[in-house]
């Protein structure tokens, strides 16, 4: 039977793959600082620092997974992309694999990001576009994503890649743009943003859970974008929120100068995923958004 | 006054590289396991295991470069490709660079290789040819130039990421293309290579050491090509030594099988580094084979 470790599994994102892992036939083990999340009897928690290579090794022993999901990282909304903590977990990510390797683990599945590729206006295409990020978020995830595929060609382990592209729906933390939105459209305040013309893809967080562990379960080595491969103006998502609260005369688009250097157009090509795994995005735009409406309202 | 530490200073370029240091107004500080090498007074030795994080640490901290040229990593020829130790020096690079960050270190060039980029027929351009590298050796490389970005954004110290293409000259491991071509040809033996049709960029390793230097005295950030720009024949640079020693029936073009998945042609476009830098090889390649093929004789 497949034993699968997955890191991370509190965070918004894992919390999905972990729910999406019930419904695989496979041994679920998950690990955290605190050992504890999902409360279904199937999932094994272990609690372990694993920025603590000594730890982490320690864990991978007495487990031995043979599939590895590995989604802990920095994550600190609005802060993540430039703290240090992303050296921390650069490191530790390089010590797992290695110890996944060491134990003769079969399949890694490592977590990127969009913000690795350099800003582009057409979809940006996994073995195409060039890797150029700007931020310390997103150089460590490059970063890692070479050292991973380093790693996997020692030790024989199979691996794939997945940058993630605009992730929302349940979980999302409150201080990110969906449900930002909608705090300030409930409480009748003005929605400052900036001007909202940015094109993001944006992907249901289930579908993320769900194209993760297709990876996981795949044999497919290298990197994938986890996107739907729609374009949506970050405005339409505001405009589309407001109305559901007959909120329009609240938002403030422009209020809010975007960062400097970010890219007007962040946007998947699907057409590998679509190749290799026959793995397509269920939810739609207009769908994810409603759900969400739905179960706030 | 500059204050540059430089590690791996004995090796095939490190040797070079002091020696070019030795012309600029600076104060030269070295390291590598032993604490000795080049014995110009003006060299300061130091014996670090710099894959000891504690020790790398320590030695950045009782140096206090302000400039930092970071040539040490596994380099032992036909091995280095698909090596292990790979990883120790990958590790031991975000160590350094840690360091170098925290005690207030201004400048920091790295050393990659040509192997990273993905096999192309044109000219490698630093910022638009894709990042692909297929050896464990191109993989870490690449791993690390992402980390060391990151690190220079984080500690604000100015960093540049220095691509090496095909270094030659003496001084050059007797195991290397050139030298055992020599060795070969005075031993009157067969000289047994692949068919010799790649194309590469051979540069004359006092061309590498003047472009380090020029680049570790340099403010600008990013990738730079380290070539001639002039693409060039294996076979050519074969034939050249051979008629020195009237040896052209001793070649055997098409005895050995190239690695697979060599690439054709590995040459540099030096157009970013021509504009940004105003630097250009001095030493072509009829130029730079002449030289040792009359020190050798």
């Amino acid at each position: 039977m497949k034993r699968v470790l997955i890191t991370g599994p509190s965070g918004f994102i894992g919390q999905h793959c972990v729910q999406r892992l019930l419904a695989e036939d496979c041994e679920i083990h998950a690990v955290n600082r605190r050992g504890a999340g999902n409360t279904d009897p199937r999932v094994n928690w272990h609690a372990t620092d694993l920025c603590d290579a000594a730890a982490s090794r320690t864990l991978i022993e007495a487990v031995r997974p043979s599939h590895l999901l590995h989604l802990a990282w920095e994550a600190t909304p609005r802060l993540y992309n430039q703290s240090p903590e992303n050296f921390k977990w650069l490191r530790a990510g390089i010590e797992m694999a290695s110890a996944f390797g060491e134990i003769g683990g079969t399949r890694f599945v490592g977590v990127g990001t969009s913000a690795e590729y350099q800003a582009s206006l057409a979809p940006c295409q996994e073995d195409i576009t060039p890797i150029q990020p700007t931020t310390i978020y997103g150089k460590t995830k490059a970063s890692y994503a070479f050292a991973l595929d380093a790693l996997s060609q020692h030790f024989k382990f199979s691996s794939a890649w997945a940058r993630i592209f605009l992730p929302y729906g349940p979980g999302d933390p409150p201080q990110r743009l969906v449900p930002s939105v909608i705090a300030a459209l409930d409480a009748r305040r003005p929605v400052e943003t900036t001007h909202g013309r940015q094109l993001r893809d944006f992907i249901f967080v289930t579908d993320v859970a769900d194209c993760l562990v297709t990876l996981l379960f795949a044999s497919e080595d290298g990197r994938f974008n986890v996107g739907t491969g729609a374009q949506t103006q970050i405005r339409s998502v505001i405009e589309h929120l407001a109305d559901s609260r007959d909120g329009r005369a609240l938002l403030k688009f422009g209020a809010l100068t975007p960062p400097a250097g970010e890219a007007p157009v962040l946007v998947a090509d699907m057409s590998k995923v679509k190749a290799k795994l026959n793995w397509t995005a269920a939810t739609s735009i207009t769908a994810g958004l409603n759900s969400l409406i739905r179960n706030v309202v």
